[in-house]
């Protein structure tokens, strides 16, 4: 199949790549190749042709951390810090998951709300409920969309209804992993300690073990100072925030790397271990202003060679629009340059749509450019209510960027699979 | 005629006001009374209701400061701070607005957007081009919407392509007050000098004495560090960028006062003489965010009895939807908190909503509240993408503020008369 439009993406240099009227021809789910209008070989004159004419074709976007038994109160409860707001308004939504009923109705439409924004792909909290995790990721593989997600563990400092025994939070992850294998084509289960307050030490050394050379692992670092203090008590022996889960075993090289959440107190040690680790991180900025967490240092992450994608942080973040994040990222960075280091220059444009894409896509493999053999993950955009007389197709891209909720979204493929 | 729905406001005390299923009474473009369903008194049972069953009423919003001419390149050039962006993106855009056929499309595009959005009133920044301007306002006047609009002044370090002489600009300016003179019902002149740098003394002061007793006055104030700079050696007579408006007779007592927009930078003394003048402060912080300008100091202004509303800021802030500034108000609140002062306690919502509604509103008089002898501004949300679930309507109003990019308006009155 051939689709063909306006193709933007980002080069490995990090600079927006624009070429007009152009046609990427999809083999086996993978991009073979682009070629631009005129240029299209002989032999391809037959191929079916989907020509969305004027209309931006972007790469898929990937949302490196939410919560989905969060979606139902995004936009609420934003008038507290972490600690409180995760103990008044998170922890008894999440616990509503051990009903099943609750949770498909609840992921039923987060996962409808997901189909439809721009996102293609994202690495995803569910609960520590194993059958309501099942259940989420079966609804996933359905959407077409292709996820990472993890049954939550927490075996200290959390509410009764929500909190498992060290042995019961092992076994069930063990459980689940069981259950997943040679279910899903498109959804992938991630090992998830929600956070160091959360999780003893002898569950994390545990999960590290289960999660071995084969999974991946996500969770949150460093996000607020009340958190860094508490973790400080907890893990004496550790002389920070990651160091505590490197010294858990968590962090040890595997197939997928970890993704850490936030990390808006970093300092230059924990940067290096995040480096040498080869962690990602996961900056969402929405959610760092509605917390009162702050701003995280992440022209600071990109000179040191650091990983980041941008995650949506459902329901610290209001807003499953990953451009959204990217806007709330620039921003963030001019107040950071502005407030606390002049030496930090703002983010531009092109690094926060690379971070969405390119950067945030390789934690999948070859994904988050149209690019020969990259995933085909596409999103075609109509952005006609935003473009007249702009004939600059880079301006259109800017635009699209702070208004696309402006904009619609006229058809979305995932590994070369048209969902919408 | 009856409206009915659910009600909220804000009272004087600077709380949310709810009353579910209520019946406000309009007279004569006024809100006459409002009533509980039960309390309908006898003699109205046969009054004309249109009843919105579920939805939420709210006053309509007010944007105390956008220019109009900058709308087709909102989401565009947020790379730079104030004085570059403005000789780079804005001046020469503006500068278009000679042309009144170009400005006959770009305004007829902006009327229509702003007749869509949640806004029923703004104030209005125009060029300084007088048939453009008279243009814009014959536009507003035909929208049913209710605005301020100024014809700019512009006299000093100017493009050739946007200047007037001092005499142009004194005589431009009485010109277009004939002009406007019986010409609205609902659109109203304002004194714009555009701020000092572009006015010379003698223009400011010309523009002070046209101003009287009658007339409105809006410009800019504090922004940015580098204007700070600039106004400072233009004005080495006055202690203060206001104190530089006031020194130039602008700043004295008349029918309406005197709007600023920004204020990022007001000190101590700045914010005693913008109490003293009885200046509203346009809070924009979109706009502050995208040209790196900062957080203006809202609590402090708050705590000091001072007026603030909120405006969109279009095109240095990309929405025209209030309500996304009200939430980047209380995000900035938030971080000025963090970063820049522990005692300033960050907005709340009940705040930022009465500064779109209450505070704003009562610039053009009794508006802005659901109230017995207010104007009836009203917007009609259908919020049931979101409500789902939700019983407690607060909880419903506060998703709205956050996710109202999510809702429909259903209908908008503005001053009794439906215009959506």
């Amino acid at each position: 199949m051939i689709v063909k439009g306006n193709l933007i993406d980002c080069t490995d240099k990090c600079t927006i790549r624009i070429r007009e009227k152009s046609c990427i021809l999809i083999k086996n789910n993978v991009i073979f190749n682009v070629y631009s209008e005129n240029m299209l070989p002989e032999l391809l004159k037959d191929e079916k042709v989907v020509d969305y004419k004027d209309a931006l074709i972007f790469p898929g976007l990937v949302d490196m951390h939410l919560h989905a038994p969060q979606f139902p109160f995004r936009g609420l409860g934003t008038d507290m810090e972490l600690l409180d707001w995760l103990n008044t308004y998170t922890f008894p939504e999440e616990a509503k998951y051990k009903n099943i009923d609750y949770a498909k109705k609840a992921y039923t439409k987060f996962v409808e709300s997901l189909k439809k924004s721009f996102t293609t792909r994202a690495i995803i909290f569910a609960t520590l409920h194993k059958e309501a995790t099942i259940l989420l990721m079966d609804l996933l593989e359905e959407s077409g969309l292709k996820c990472f997600v993890g049954k939550v563990n927490m075996d200290r400092n959390s509410p009764e209804s929500l909190i498992e025994s060290t042995d019961e939070s092992v076994e069930a992850t063990k459980d689940w992993l069981d259950i997943c294998k040679g279910r899903y084509k498109n959804t992938f289960p991630i090992i998830t300690p929600r956070f160091i307050p959360s999780c003893s030490d002898k569950l994390l050394k545990e999960l590290g073990k289960i999660r071995g050379s084969e999974y991946g692992l996500q969770s949150h670092l460093s996000e607020n100072p009340k958190e860094l203090e508490w973790v400080k008590e907890l893990c004496p022996d550790s002389f920070g925030y990651l160091d505590a889960y490197d010294k858990r075993e968590c962090l040890h090289k595997s197939r997928f790397p970890a993704v850490m959440a936030h990390c808006v107190y970093s300092d230059e040690s924990e940067m290096k271990l995040l480096k040498d680790r080869d962690v990602f991180v996961a900056h969402c900025p929405q959610s760092n202003i509605c917390l009162s967490s702050g701003i995280a240092p992440v022209r600071k992450f990109l000179d040191n060679g650091i990983k980041v994608g941008l995650g949506s942080d459902i329901a610290a973040g209001y807003s499953l629009n990953i451009l959204n994040q990217a806007v709330e990222a620039i921003g963030l960075s001019k107040l950071y340059w502005r407030y606390i280091d002049k030496n930090s220059r703002p983010l531009e444009f092109a690094e926060v749509f690379s971070m969405a894409t390119r950067v945030a896509g390789s934690y999948f493999g070859k994904v988050g450019a149209l690019e020969k053999g990259f995933e085909a993950d596409l999103l075609v955009v109509d952005d006609s209510a935003l473009n007249e007389g702009i004939d600059d197709i880079r301006k259109r891209v800017e635009r699209f960027l702070y208004l696309s909720d402006e904009c619609s979204l006229v058809a979305k493929y995932v590994s070369g699979e048209q969902i919408l």
